[in-house]
């Protein structure tokens, strides 16, 4: 399909975007944020999102241009093909994964006819041996071997198994209305693991070791300290041990493991939150029901983004705006800056999201790309980040394209007025504060009270941080990164880039537990000066 | 004495920068890592820390001119007038806030004769109180009105006083031996507060607000929620909180704190966290002596960064290589990169410090700056980083210089060998991976294997990450932060890039309270707009 498609700068669009890049429009002007309805013309409304992007440098011959740029792209079409199970995760002509791309299929699981019906049989087997599972957890059925409840659990991943699991907890703590408890532990630093473990009742502890491969070297280390942990204190391991895995992985064992749940070749690690990955934490720590309102939150935004026209597709427009952004404007980053204290670590696992997907350098066919492919994503909650950095935001020699994540109503909805105001006005009045600063900027007399103005930025927004909620924000992300990769013509579901660090890493400790040898060997070099004490 | 001195691009090293960088070392080549001891030579030593660079792009022709630009700047002689009082934190010529920058003279306080004695004094007297107070908590003297012990504190600040705090709470978990619990609210985000409130014992909780002002919005509203939910249970807020403020702020009223600790004016936010800001919370959290350790690691490298030969400057030479990346090499980046899970929050407070400090555009007499000021600057622990963005710094088309952090020995001690090595030996070998990876690249038939390398990176390593390294750590960037300032000749000591944001947050503020009025008006248009359901 996509040798048949012309690339980035092939397109017409590509050359009449350069040229509208040239002047870009002017959002300081005096009501440049007000002109022809534009607040109310740029934003795209979906079930349970909106984007609010009156605060780009975007106009409509931009917004059509894009629009032709996803046409010629076929990029919805491709989008659909992905879901629908064409083999997208690969290089032609060389040596690579050859797989199928269906995380959506983890959460077609609504409808009666799912697009993909295969996966989507396979996805909810799981989901039925998970509530299985957590039914047994709940009536007491599987508890520990003195009969007391599971009440804690540690989640041992790290990246994909661990990112979006790890930002979707921390963002629906409000919703934990059984009291229990989940650690995790990633970093193969000893730190992690002897940190959360000096935490925990092991005796009513559930360790969930997730691992496509079943053979990643930082969880496997982990689950051997782990168990090694329980067997100090004379519990078996394996009546406290569950599994994520691919089926008959190396973990796939049902002697070590009280149970395995499997997920797929075809579901790429950062892609994964969806999938058992995500689904059994949540699932203890939630319950079923929210879990599952949180799959379908992610349904609804798959399904909508099929939408071909641009203003109504919130994904593809944030990845167009992204697009125009990075490769028009010649923007090198992105901050992701949600007003919402609950979506603390959700930059983070969009930084592993994009950055794995899209930081890479050739194209689905082996080329060397010319233009510039993902950003560098980064970001912390707001108000916070108002403290911190960004001045640079507003006054800095580096321009910052926004996009802000705010909702409507707090999770708690506890809530104080102070100085005549809630603190969640507050929030949302420091949100449309920033947004109109960067945008409009300020002139002054003195210098240093100078706000260039014109640094872009747009919203996501919608009414209150639930499961669902969370689930269609994934989603949307997910879409965004996946039409970028499509724009630019390159495969976003690999991750060859990882490999040679593994590879130095083994050479390393290889040299680390032999004698001093060869003196020319660069490893042994490296050994010597930096182990050497201060 | 700024104005008597070139500017950055007046300086003659500048233009000879300008010329090696069409030109830098090429670390790809098959020995380039090992040539004339390069892994020996490019290494500075210190007391407490290590910086190992044979993996930047320079060679002793780029060093040589870099001390030059050193030279011509006066950079030590900068920094050790800031040292000793000079009022730097100003813009020559225009309204300014006119100030000292003294927060090195908080830790000056291990020797007799302190650079700075005045501010020195004033330090060594708020410790004085810290310790009387801590004293008595420990004794039992102070406590609650049923005679209980003080176990837990929140620590309520946003900015300067949050992010420096609660990364080193993070950091120095494992010196905890006293079982307190502390916790932190920033956000005005309600839910922040109300989901601490949810974890924590009123009865034995001091509530430590810190507000240099008094009047930061954030913090007061959090303070009033705070002190609304210990009204709730029939408690006296006035016994249970205590107050970090400015002599003479609306908050230094002894009827409303159990006790009050001073900061003062020439201690910024960014730069406050070893002055009470930090030092109350960690005092109790880790006791008074162990505190100590982490303000005399501190003090350490302070004395040290005024050494003018810049490979015998750790925080100096650490400044000039990232100029080299930023306005030589053309990096708008840098990623600082712990190999330390406990360090999983300092990359987020040097965000803070570095980008409020150096996100400007004019310099300090007021002109337009013409080159590119602080870079954008972010970064998560390793090895997590590994399986999540270091694809993009690999493969990816946006170059990104690091910053690695590393450590010989862990905190707790606590390691498994599994495979034949320990987990702290795998966390070594994957860092040391990484720097060889990025440096020397990998050639490979399958385009999608080719690594490019020629990606710099430098470590700064330490025996173990103690109190004493931690305060080392921190002050060696708060160096290198105020160096690159130096350089770049603007102030590092204000922020007025914030003002704007907060001024259009309060009129969004008083129009949400408002009944819809002028429909051409920008603010009620927003919130007509955004305030709509969906």
């Amino acid at each position: 399909m996509h040798r048949e498609l012309p690339g980035f700068t092939e397109t017409r669009a590509f050359g009449n975007l350069m040229s509208l890049a040239e002047k870009p429009y002017d959002l300081t002007g005096p009501s440049a944020l007000l002109e022809k309805g534009r607040l109310a013309a740029y934003r795209c409304r979906s079930g349970l999102l909106s984007l609010y992007y009156a605060t780009q440098r975007v106009d409509d011959a931009v917004l059509l241009e894009l629009q032709n740029l996803a046409d010629e792209l076929q990029l919805v079409e491709q989008f659909k093909g992905m879901r629908r199970g064409a083999v997208i995760n690969r290089i032609v002509g060389y040596e690579s994964e050859n797989r199928q791309v269906l995380h959506t299929a983890c959460r077609d699981i609504f409808d009666s006819s799912p697009v993909a019906p295969v996966a989507t049989a396979e996805a909810k087997k799981e989901l039925e041996k998970l509530k299985k599972f957590l039914k047994e957890l709940e009536d007491g059925k599987l508890c520990n071997r003195n009969g007391q409840r599971f009440d804690t659990m540690i989640h041992v991943g790290i990246g994909g198994s661990d990112l979006g699991p790890r930002a979707i907890f921390e963002a629906l703590k409000a919703y934990d209305f059984s009291g229990k408890k989940v650690f995790f532990i990633s970093n193969v630093d000893p730190d992690d693991a002897a940190g959360v473990l000096s935490q925990v009742n092991l005796k009513t502890t559930l360790v969930n070791i997730v691992s496509k491969s079943g053979t990643t070297l930082e969880t496997l280390t982990n689950e051997r300290f782990v168990r090694n942990a329980f067997e100090k204190v004379g519990l078996d391991p394996a009546a406290h041990c569950i599994a994520v895995t691919g089926e008959e992985s190396p973990m796939d064992d049902p002697d070590s493991y009280l149970r395995t749940f499997y997920m797929y070749d075809y579901i790429g690690g950062r892609f994964s939150t969806t999938s058992m990955v995500g689904a059994v934490m949540l699932g203890f720590y939630l319950g079923f029901s929210q879990m599952m309102e949180f799959l379908q939150g992610a349904s609804v935004v798959d399904r909508e983004s099929e939408e071909t026209d641009i203003r109504k597709n919130i994904s593809l427009l944030l990845a167009l705006l992204g697009v125009w952004n990075h490769n028009f404007l010649d923007y090198s980053t992105v901050a992701i800056l949600p007003y919402c204290q609950a979506l603390h670590r959700f930059p983070a696992h969009l930084q592993q999201c994009d950055m794995e997907s899209n930081g890479k350098s050739i194209d689905r066919i082996g080329r060397k790309i010319e233009v510039h492919t993902g950003p560098i994503v980064w970001g912390e909650p707001g108000t916070n980040g108002q403290h911190a950095f960004y001045q640079l935001l507003h006054q800095g020699t580096e321009i910052v394209p926004v996009e802000f994540i705010g909702f409507t109503e707090s999770q708690y909805g506890q809530d104080t007025v102070v100085y005549g105001s809630t603190s969640q006005q507050k929030l949302l009045a420091n949100l449309y504060g920033q947004m109109v600063a960067m945008a409009i900027g300020q002139d002054a007399e003195n210098p240093n009270r100078v706000f260039q103005g014109n640094r872009p930025s747009c919203l996501l927004m919608a009414e209150k941080l639930t499961p669902r909620v969370m689930g269609a924000l994934l989603a949307t992300y997910e879409a965004k990164i996946v039409f970028q990769g499509f724009a630019w013509n390159i495969n976003s579901f690999d991750q060859e880039g990882v490999q040679l660090g593994k590879i130095l890493a083994t050479s390393f400790l290889e040299k680390m537990n032999q004698p001093a040898g060869d003196c020319s060997d660069l490893h042994q070099q490296f050994l010597k000066q930096f182990s050497a004490k201060i």
